[in-house]
């Protein structure tokens, strides 16, 4: 019997992605779509490419629209999952998209988007440490930010196997989607091709809370994090270069273990033979992650890089995923496409 | 019972977008790989994105290396093809997505190509008039070229329905792929980006012959066809720009009668609405086309534009649908997804 | 003695260009620049790459703030220009870089505009057959449209030289700095990077009649223009792709000799080598314009296809050398830099 | 008296730069254009931008070929400056626009090289500490590379002025030029679009020990350095992210001070205005630095960002201002384009 699945905000780019991916999921129904802003117009128009559900038009988002379904996916701005969610009923499978329930320290939520806190939820990123168990069963997800996605596989290993010191240095290159559809200069084709730039720079991008109380998680002990969000000219992904001091006695060897042992049952991410490097490309609408790591003796540094699809592995493919684990369905389904290259 | 495929070109772009769509195929398992400067490399190395096959090695191209299969792709440089498809058996399905067998016509093959003519296989353009009737239980079928599928699925419900002059002129921008694989450096990176450019300018592009040969089909008389190709700064992807002088009497109703008639049925062709105009980025890894029309009354001109994803439905996917025909498979089997966009 | 110039509109894409040029300019000295919602503004922060202007503030466009200079650009919305030019008296040379007053037609400008016709002014595109002359002293200048100049400039040898039909089918692609700097959805850089789309499809553009009033006038008789524009991912350049029936009799020398003759003199304009084709990268920045043309015997039509930058030799480069003109200076003044490339 | 210049390697991305600044250089006359497997061909068919020299041939590189001139700029192959400039005499002055006279310790060149030590020539980084006395009536010159260039300007600041501790974190990404124009299948433009990817990983890229070089002299002390690169899809520019400890005590306006200070003079680098970051776009084309920086206490960080254009500021630019310090010319003279954007 289908699963049945709602979509609020199937007009952006994450409800897009989500539309796309259940598309070929063979266990669930598309149901209700919805909107604010673009609520009544026809799927066809704001997303052109899922021509299968071109004629369907956006409802408003209601707790009514949303209700009769076995999962509501939530693509909103912040702050206003906690609402919908709780009109829902304790038997829906909440999947929020939106940042509201990732942080588990209410100051750092505070500090950083600067409302109220409405909670934590299971964290949709199975990979982590005991992050698999807590999304079986679960009725409420709160699916990862993007880069914290991609940084937490990068570096999670390094940590849970000691080898390097509490202290990371992260730069990451985003794809244009990563900022959204909501048209704004900076973002436009003619500003953003040929270009990088850096944005958030200095500890004050959202997604830093949520890489330390990964990264602190698999450490152990409190980590520190130097981020630097990059925009490229692209559509999409993202490719994190991390480093962190290695700990004393790190040898080359114990870095490939650490990353052998923590991904050799993963089956979306993908630690690369030796000398071949993540390519954001090489998963381009795939939910797959592309690991390497080397440990740069001179520099006494472990460099770890991951590449993600910011938008399938990095929202809409890592919220599908979490969904199938709490709905006890195989992980992957739905998911196995690779990346369309070139 | 799975259909067991060969593919003979393995490392190239038309290769790794098949072995991507076949992955995906619930029907087909893949068999032997074979390339030629390739062989013995990991596919892993050569296409990073199929990460499934990653530790798969290519062969040397051998019929031995290609026996044993129920469906054989040969992705070989033109005039290759036809020495492979002797060795393999009538019994087999011999699927070439190179030229060899595309042209109906000798002479205009030894003009373009400049080597004798190897022959005449059914076409895998199902959606031109009676071309589906000849794929089915075809075990040879000649894969159509990305810019002659493109402009034929735009232009030829015009002719059928008598509504143009047999003079058509086409101007294509393709994405760099449809170049192939091999390095050159008016190819590099550094010169596409930024740049659009033409090539292959006043009728010496080896596709035009195709185009003529499907159009004047159509339109049951020589058609002649001025065809421009342009590069353009983007990976993946055909916009055809296509127009016909207008017969006298043809009114915007009737041309948009005969696009509905042309695609009501078609699986992978989507007449979009009126006012929405095609996009390569809405097709970008999908099977789909897009198709719009209009009728310029003061310039006397139907204009006619399609968008294709050049490496899926123009190349790869337009094999395995084609396949499916020819196998009595649904012809959508394998071929689903929607296009990867933003 | 300096040339005291002020810009209306600075903050655009066509002020931004049309400032940088004006910066390498010897004879220039930069005095007012204006805008409307952005006044107040540093141009330092809404155009980052003009780093010697970045502490000049914008001002409100008014008369006053552009009065007292010898040369006034003026970039702004169409409808506009009339108004400002009436307060800043004859003297001063006013170089509109919008559409008001470059159609002849008042009927034509009402269709296409939907406003009151504003009049007609000197055309900046000194290339065209006495063109020139017309410039020479004169005090209020219409700059060209960015597809008029790139479609002109490959057309109008062919019909001085009488060797096309009055009929002609135009495609071309432009970066998307040609949509301007007013964010929109279809713009965003996740939208265009990718893509190749049409729009204006069907003789709706309003660069059309402009177009047709150049080449009827190189004709001598009325030419009919089929235009198709595409949005390339690409932030500049236009590459024109143009073609037309060659007359009974026209031969590839005479269509050589008649380019080569409209462009011997010209000191922006390169006729290209045989076999060598235009590209808009190798324009890239520069008031060049790279021009190519073929005869196509088989279809019975001359291609001609011309590469420009749409923000330097289509508007802000295009107004320079038109000030240059009509104040006596050398037409290359300022103008000489060559393209940026790769 | 013109300064005439001959450049050795001028088919190359290096050799083109320098072309299109030299052309626009009021106290050069170009003399002498060599290539080697280029030699024979003309100009416009390698470097199609260079519209002016179009039909200059490539002679072979010889010293003959160089003699009576100058200025000699040598765009070789690593390992081959030494062998020309020897026999060019002590009065010319040669401008090495490669490796091999960057690096004072013959270890880490044999080491990062594999070839043994040509010497050490002044450095053409005037900015540093030093450096332009160096330049100043100097006959040899040794051309930074792109990387060191950028990384140096983000972060010598802060190491004289002692507020960092001597480890430095560095993951820049750059654009596709700085890979050369040799083909190769990674850098086509079907794999660049679209993706991120780094290489060179862990300690290895040959212009870590120069980095070291002069990050170690402006601290006064050893300084290790981790440095990433990675390929971006743009044809041109690095934007380098750099990072280094906090000294105890360190303030953000000691930062900003610092900075402050070191480029209250420097006619190409920009420090930005708080708040505003610097973009690859915004020095496209120029020879301008743009350089921003923050303290991040959480992490305990100095951030420093810069961005430059690699192939102007990263080589022939910082070519032509080194030439100008060195023949007593002003020495911004041919290097004040702003960058072309967008």
């Amino acid at each position: 019997m289908a699963v049945r699945a709602a979509v609020a905000g199937a007009s952006g780019y994450a409800g897009g992605e989500l539309l796309r991916l259940l598309l070929s999921h063979p266990e669930v129904e598309i149901g209700a779509l919805t909107g604010n802003s673009n609520a009544g117009q026809r799927l066809g128009t704001l997303q052109p490419h899922l021509l299968p559900l071109a004629d369907r038009v956006l409802e408003v988002t209601t707790a009514e629209a949303l209700s009769g379904h076995d999962v509501v996916f939530l693509a909103l701005p912040h702050g206003q999952s906690a609402a919908v969610a709780e009109q829902l009923g304790p038997d829906v499978l909440v999947v929020d998209m939106g940042a509201d329930f990732r942080l588990k320290d209410a100051g750092d939520w505070e500090r950083f988007y600067g409302s109220p806190h409405a909670g934590t939820w299971p964290y949709g990123l199975p990979e982590l440490p005991g992050a698999r168990a807590a999304l079986e069963g679960a009725r409420r997800i709160a699916v990862p930010g993007c880069y914290p996605t991609a940084v937490s596989l990068a570096l999670f290993p390094a940590y849970t196997a000691g080898l390097v010191e509490p202290e990371a240095v992260i730069v990451a290159a985003s794809g244009t989607s990563g900022a959204g559809k909501s048209p704004k200069p900076h973002l436009l084709g003619s500003e953003v091709m040929g270009s990088m730039s850096p944005y958030g720079v200095g500890g004050v991008h959202r997604h830093t809370p949520e890489m330390i109380q990964n990264l602190s998680a698999a450490a152990g002990e409190p980590v520190t994090v130097s981020f630097t969000p990059t925009l490229a000219p692209m559509p999409r992904g993202i490719l994190a270069t991390c480093s962190a001091s290695a700990r004393r006695g790190t040898t080359p060897d114990a870095v490939r273990a650490a990353y052998e042992k923590a991904y050799a049952d993963e089956p979306f991410v993908r630690l690369l033979p030796a000398g071949q490097w993540p390519a954001t490309a090489s998963v381009y609408g795939s939910n797959a992650v592309q690991v390497q790591v080397a440990l740069d003796e001179a520099a006494g540094r472990v460099v770890a890089i991951s590449a993600i699809d910011n938008l399938t592995k990095g929202t809409a493919g890592g919220a599908v995923q979490s969904m199938n684990i709490a709905l006890g369905l195989d992980e992957t389904t739905g998911l196995t496409a690779t990346g369309v290259a070139p």
